[in-house]
């Protein structure tokens, strides 16, 4: 497994891709947002999938490229939805352009996704479009959960739980579904990778949201504390309220429910109240726990300890990251 | 053949599916619009098709409620690009709602129009995919197209003629193709099917535009000049500026470039223009040209003369409307 080879034999195939056509004011910002970069951690995990269950990643590079087409659709509409000027450090599609091209640009995209999969013959095609289509239409539920919560008040952990299992986890669980698919492995199999994927996924959530707050400035690529200034209701919110006393609780009720001027001391008393109630712990625990939960579901596979190995290792390095 | 237990079954059918879904602020815009009637031409048209290929038209709701999901996605999104306040004479979508409530709930449907042909086994559940992608994304180049004719002042007809028949046309075809395919038709036979339904969804357009000047106030559903009170570049206005005299097309291009206070005079000035320059006569021959060019594949079909008569009908009935 040569993670190297999947992201450039991926980006390679992303290249070869026509995005250039006519009429130009819809395929531009098509072009535009799929070269913006990114991990590519969900096609490489497409390949990886494919390559361990066949020992053949390349027949499985539509399917990922489908998969970061419908993801970087997500990014676009999202965008627009969150009034967000930048992405990856560059200006959104609906900035660069404007809110129509953002919206015209991206549902092309969606239709684009699905025709990756036209790369196979009918059953797989079945097979893959059908998972496609559920996942893509749980990411839309998870959206509009993040949306609803934003004007709540009584979002539980699970609740969250399951907004960013919908609107994160469930593509990377699709991501390694698909390639196992290609790779004609059977149902169950196939299922016991997407479980890995979706339990892995929900701690790579987590762990964002950590790194969010907790995160080295030097090294995470957004602006730290950014959650704590939109106000989102992130499982360190949630889990202060849990186990914080009256004040604590009170103060940070009052410091996302009004608008305090000066942002360095709202970040900086937000962190303060969590650290004080041990969260940065509880999170740490809470990630690893999914990550361990992901990781049953390789003992599940009947592949070579090799594989288990580099499933292992993808997930430790996930886990591990500082970005 | 009988219309109206199409429409009677295609309501049933649409009644039966679960719209009520969570989260209910994705799904309730999606019931709502599907709700707000219209003359469901296009599922009919899949259903028509279906039934003269194998007599079993019930096999091809699905697809029928596919096509009528697509073209609901297109109304809510396209709403929100013109910001028009009203559809079928009740609130648009991002209206009673709002912008990202109409732009998620699209998205949503666009998915959902898809899911409906997980009814049918992998090989025709593929040919209706494929067909369905590549007509999907030509109703975006076409609605780019009527977007980017909006700011540009040199307009050919023929350039008029390819945004509609991408933006309406090929969906009215592939509406009926697919009913085809359901069907298990060959494919020369489905494509003349496809031929006759995209020739007739351009007349079906140019009559649109004709009515939406000259159409009778008491009948038609919308307010008559519409599209002269927009500036909306038809082949009213495209066809008046290759035939008029000098005087006649500098005024129509002033009418159309600068903001005329007094809209009834605008109306009726511009429209005194389409008279005297004949453009009501060169409209209804160009519909008709394309009536009997869409007539010439039902020619081509094999299948029975009153199954022939009635495709000739419908088309007949569809050009004598006066709504």
């Amino acid at each position: 497994m040569d993670l190297l080879k999947y992201h450039s034999d991926f980006l390679a195939y992303l290249a070869e891709q026509d995005f250039k056509r006519e009429p130009k004011n819809l395929y531009e910002p098509v072009d535009y947002i799929l070269q913006l970069g990114g991990k590519r951690i969900r096609p490489i995990l497409t390949l990886i999938a494919a390559d361990i269950f066949s020992g053949n990643f390349k027949k499985a590079l539509p399917a990922a490229l489908a998969v970061e087409v419908f993801h970087n659709f997500t990014l676009v509409h999202d965008d627009i939805m969150d009034d967000a000027p930048l992405r990856r450090g560059k200006q959104t599609v609906h900035e660069k352009w404007d809110i129509n091209t953002g919206i015209l640009s991206g549902d092309a995209m969606l239709i684009l996704a699905y025709q990756y999969f036209e790369n196979y013959e009918p059953t797989i095609f079945r097979r893959l479009a059908q998972l496609f289509s559920k996942t893509a239409l749980e990411v839309c539920d998870g959206q509009q959960l993040d949306v609803d919560f934003e004007t709540r008040n009584d979002v539980t952990i699970e609740e969250y739980i399951k907004m960013i299992t919908l609107k994160t986890s469930v593509l990377v669980g699709a991501a390694l579904k698909m390639g196992a698919i290609v790779a004609e492995a059977d149902e169950e199999q196939a299922q016991h990778l997407y479980d890995y994927g979706m339990n892995l996924g929900i701690a790579f959530q987590l762990q964002d949201d950590y790194l969010d707050t907790f995160g080295d400035p030097e090294t995470f690529g957004k602006q730290v504390g950014g959650d704590i200034i939109e106000n989102k209701k992130t499982y360190l919110y949630l889990k202060s309220l849990e186990v914080a006393n009256d004040s604590d609780k009170e103060d940070l009720i009052s410091f996302y429910n009004n608008e305090e001027k000066n942002i360095e001391k709202k970040v900086s008393q937000v962190s303060a109240i969590f650290e004080r109630n041990n969260i940065p712990d509880f999170t740490k625990q809470l990630i690893e726990s999914y990550t361990n939960k992901s990781f049953e579901y390789i003992d599940k596979l009947s592949i070579s300890d090799e594989a288990k190995e580099a499933l292992r290792n993808f997930g430790l390095n996930l886990m591990n990251r500082n970005v």
